[in-house]
């Protein structure tokens, strides 16, 4: 199978934000205009959404133009609410028990550009504009933080080096 | 803060797999080749682990090279250590009770590139060179299979358009 997304084929960083915003918009299709979060989590994102325990789900966090992965939050069916509708990303913090919009404290804030549900309801990708460091420690991504485990690489056999099958 | 990836400045499809991961081992300082992951995780990667109530982490799969999300999955102690030492992704499948090594039944394997643990150690960044669809749908990605919700997106403002601050 040979899907590939659209932006493979250029340098991310050459693309404007405007016209990323339309060609992403046209990629997904995204034409229904019908779905209403103003005051809840619309009732057939909420029927989708497969939570854990606690009632979340976890949230990868992506730099919308170097696709970059910036950090693993979570998020109950409000936080969900209030990404879609505000233009800014908002946890659940489990430590804390309480909403966190990212950057109200440290100024590094997340513009959302994208949410995305997997296949079975339990992840959601959302990409965004970060702004300045996305951990806590001041590193870009949490992932640098934490840094490198020693792994032995994985390589694909020569029959299957040309393209994706 | 001026942080950004080097893999950001050129087209990552140009990159041959050889010479990417000479320039990552090197990004990311890896040289401390005294882990032992053969019989069990190894403790002092064990130790920073922050698991969830089931013993899990979570597991975010990204392309190497193209920089795509496919999917999350969940890994114990086990589950990683297999990741880190055999070349193949294997998840604990939380549906089955039982360990999942990617690819084996439906031949859409995924060859380790990378793993990082993030920097409270609840969550992996597993680069991998992915065969096929990471979904078990046929899609490539599991949130190309869920797909968009719709969002009100953000944008930051003119102060901070340049660069990242």
């Amino acid at each position: 199978m040979a899907v590939r997304y659209a932006h493979v084929a250029h340098n991310p960083g050459a693309v404007s934000e405007a016209d990323w915003g339309v060609a992403h918009k046209k990629k997904i299709g995204m034409t229904d205009t019908t779905y209403d979060n103003s005051t809840e989590l619309d009732p057939r994102i909420a029927a989708r959404l497969k939570r854990d325990v606690k009632g979340l789900v976890a949230a990868v966090i992506q730099q919308y133009d170097t696709h970059e992965v910036l950090m693993v939050g979570y998020m109950n069916d409000e936080a969900l609410r209030r990404t879609l509708t505000t233009g800014r990303v908002t946890f659940w913090s489990r430590s804390r028990q309480e909403y966190w919009r990212k950057g109200d404290t440290s100024g590094h804030v997340q513009y959302v550009k994208g949410v995305s549900l997997d296949c079975d309801g339990d992840a959601l990708l959302v990409e965004v504009d970060q702004v300045g460091a996305a951990c806590h420690t001041g590193k870009r991504s949490c992932f640098l933080e934490g840094g490198p485990l020693p792994v032995v690489e994985g390589h694909r056999p020569a029959e299957q080096q040309n393209g994706l099958s």
